[in-house]
């Protein structure tokens, strides 16, 4: 398991919400059942049947279960356990254990990002996080981003491949979890949280049309699949549900952020942002949601500048710069040499050389310079120095332009002013690890109340362990994926003009930015 | 494809009704889509689950349909016929056709026996019996009767075999009805009429229980099951419903006529009498429902006397003897050189030697004779006299004497009379093939007016087909289920003397029989 940092695998407390009732996608019933006799000699499938279908309604029972049934209740005394899982309209058994274990009850809450794979262990009892682990997506090698992932699906045998890869990265981390074959049978239901393509790919589903016209995924809403259709290895008859997307841009992940955040039931409208290899921006409030997303580039994974790199051991994840003298004080991962720079590295540098008058407005910058030494060649683990050049300074700026112009122009076409924003939601790697401050100082952040910034962290697998946990959380997934419009950026010719004059620091708009102007002010 | 005639395939007219409302098990239904655009680009899956929904409620989509319906739709200008499958609590797209195909929905009512295997090819759209086809039960090599099956089924592999062979039975018997592996993907339903001990073995469960005390099935309601997971040869996904059993003895067959002759619906007492090689019996109206079951022989089918057959070619199935005479006047099947006596033939041939006083009360010959040649030698086939001998009257005899005393048996402990019996429904080949009077004539049929006594031909086949077609006929039938009492009549002491004290004829009772009564004065 690697160091995940980058990706942030604790859901953050928060959100962490205890949800107001435990209606998990699969519920063990213990059953004191009644021996037969000549007097009440019921079928035992019948008996087991008809005793779930008083707390529990319609009960199916499949075949290749109704055989086991009888040894089971004789060997166990007939006190025995059955699991039922949800399929939607009713209940299906998919196990029953000898004795009592309705105390242990398992079920995964699964974060696919493009780049990295989160599974969390959860107790259906409880909700609580049991345990996770984290790794890079196989499918990387496959193609970095998920246009390139489209393309290999294309090719002969590219799609089982790609789907072949998430599966291995899915199945290692379900074991690193549950080490023993026997149990992860126990683990009996899964949720997911990923984007349109990510969902594709892991259910073999072609995800050619994602990216032409008119963009029709094959599935928004792929409902309950047996763990064991898909090839994820629990139990074969866990029921596997996905956050439902709204489209082809527009994933089960950024659902899974908003319903985390709330912000589809607050009156107050909101503005929530999750940068990662793609940026999605979702602005609205109870009664409306509007959406648009985009390519956002590696920026804040590291991919963008000479020295930058995912947030591992080594990398230079805190900066602080002296306006005055500018001279550096930072932080690595681990306390170990510095290797390169982090995405909140980057975002703390920025805004000290912002503050510090080292770059200007524009982003550029002063007296000449065209590099800033972050880390000094002897302090570095390569024994060279760690900079930031003008052209890193200049990918960034693309991406924060992006952002901003994106952002812009959503709330222009809605006709909502920034004054109306009264909460800001910061999702993903984008939401955890950045240092609030400094991002607002940059403009990658609204200049809000500080209050009214809230990071989510993993929201896309704190959402999948809701809806893992409650059916109210589904039909409310369902229902926002329903509410959400999607707004088209790339067919619109005014995000250029938006991004192009994007490009300041913290924004086109000082009024906007008041702290920052303010704490400007007191530098100059 | 055996003539079999000694099963009835043809389903009773009286009894065919047509149903108030077809819903069958899988339904089909035209959608005309609209093919995505920019402004609605939902993705496909979706599209067609919702249509669905509009119509009937909560629908499925399994993920090996998934990846096929973005290329149907566009082959077939999304113009498409979905089949929707009942799941008990909603229902599952199993199948999408280009085109309207909505008028081609077939499947299969079976009748599972002991001894014979019926399959009838239904229209699902009209409920119309489109063919039927029928052969032995291939499980007859391996026992004659259910107990010497369940004596097969607890030896190494035993189980695997008897589920094999019935199976195979049923495979053959569908490509006789559909010659073309495509077409019989096109059955997409199937419902099982069946005693308990045949579901057990076409499911592969372990019918050990069945004949072991307290005589507890593995299941009476099965529910619905892919037929892929079964082994039938149809849609894989079609749902195959099994008409419900009460209890080991009990079963589907039985709960399947009792629906078919709508004696649950009737203020008036009704007697319902099923001999094959079970024998069961039914007494109630539409407020009880009390049944027994026991062995009955093959006395019916042709195998206690020494010239006994089947309703084959040749069989001697209609006889006449002039009281005064004894001259035969007889017909036989196809019209071929006589080559034994069939179930109709016996009792023909009984009513007759009674008739003309060649037997007395107690069934024995008068005059010093042994023996009653029913066909000469130089008629007979084999070229030597067809006969009926006091040890087959005896044999038969033991059969009539079981079938009256577990009646009257089952009378008395309910408490109602001989006067209270309204209606008298015969099932099976017992009521399909023998001729009416010559069997109250014997005291087979209790002595009602003609007109009360009720021939349901093959009404398991019969309620199978209801309840493939009508969702009301299947809770119908397991509330049918749920109402039934059984009455154990190997645990009653009275039965052997009931049982010694039935071998009269008609009667022991001659006061119960005034019309054989009347006749037996007029040939005096």
């Amino acid at each position: 398991m690697l160091n995940m940092r980058n990706k942030p695998v604790i859901l953050a407390e928060q959100v962490q919400t205890s949800l107001a009732e435990l209606a998990p996608l699969t519920q063990k019933v213990f059953l004191s059942l009644t021996p037969p006799t000549s007097m009440d000699n019921r079928a035992d499938v019948d008996q087991v049947r008809q005793r779930l279908e008083r707390s529990h309604g319609s009960v199916s029972v499949p075949l290749e279960l109704m055989s086991k049934i009888p040894k089971i209740c004789r060997s166990a005394g007939w006190q025995v356990t059955a699991t039922l899982a949800d399929i939607g309209c009713g209940w299906k058994l998919i196990d029953l254990e000898p004795g009592d274990t309705s105390g242990e009850q398992l079920g995964l809450a699964i974060d696919i990002g493009t780049t990295t794979v989160v599974v969390y262990l959860i107790d259906l009892g409880s909700g609580a996080v049991l345990g996770h682990a984290a790794d890079y997506n196989g499918q990387i090698s496959m193609g970095e981003d998920i246009l390139n992932r489209i393309r290999h699906a294309a090719e002969p045998d590219g799609l089982r491949q790609l789907q072949n890869a998430v599966l291995d990265t899915i199945n290692q981390l379900i074991r690193i979890l549950c080490p023993l074959p026997m149990e992860t049978n126990k683990i009996t239901a899964a949720a997911i949280g990923a984007n349109t393509t990510m969902i594709h790919l892991l259910l073999g589903l072609d995800p050619a049309s994602i990216c032409r016209a008119p963009y029709t995924p094959t599935v928004n809403n792929p409902g309950l699949i047996p763990a064991g259709e898909i090839g994820i290895d629990i139990h074969s008859l866990a029921p596997v549900y996905c956050l439902p997307s709204v489209g082809s841009y527009i994933g089960g992940d950024v659902i899974g952020g908003i319903l985390v955040s709330g912000m589809h039931q607050q009156p107050d409208i909101s503005l929530f942002v999750d940068i990662g290899t793609n940026g999605e921006i979702v602005l609205g409030n109870e009664d409306w949601l509007v959406a648009c997303a985009g390519a956002a580039g590696p920026a804040l994974e590291g991919g963008v500048t000479t020295f930058g790199m995912r947030a591992e051991p080594g990398a230079v994840d805190h900066v602080s710069i002296n306006p005055k003298t500018g001279w550096v004080k930072y932080s690595t991962i681990g306390n170990l040499p510095a290797r390169g720079i982090c995405g909140s590295g980057l975002v703390d540098t920025l805004a000290g050389l912002f503050l510090g008058g080292f770059i200007n407005r524009t982003a550029r910058f002063q007296n000449g310079k065209s590099e800033f030494v972050v880390v000094p060649a002897h302090e570095a683990a390569a024994g060279e120095d760690i900079i930031i050049s003008q052209v890193d300074i200049n990918n960034f700026m693309a991406t924060k332009g992006a952002v901003n112009a994106a952002t812009d122009l959503l709330m222009e076409n809605v006709g909502c002013p920034w004054q109306d924003i009264s909460r800001f939601y910061a999702a993903g790697a984008f939401g955890q690890y950045l240092p609030i401050e400094s991002a607002v100082t940059i403009g990658l952040y609204p200049d809000l109340p500080r209050s009214a910034i809230v990071r989510l962290g993993n929201s896309s697998g704190e959402a999948a362990r809701q809806v893992l946990l409650s059916r109210a959380k589904r039909l409310e997934a369902e229902a926002i994926a329903e509410k959400v419009t999607y707004f088209e950026l790339n067919a619109n010719a005014a995000f250029m003009d938006k991004f192009v004059g994007s490009k300041f620091l913290p924004h086109t708009d000082l009024q906007r930015y008041p702290s920052v102007n303010k704490r400007l002010q007191t530098q100059l």
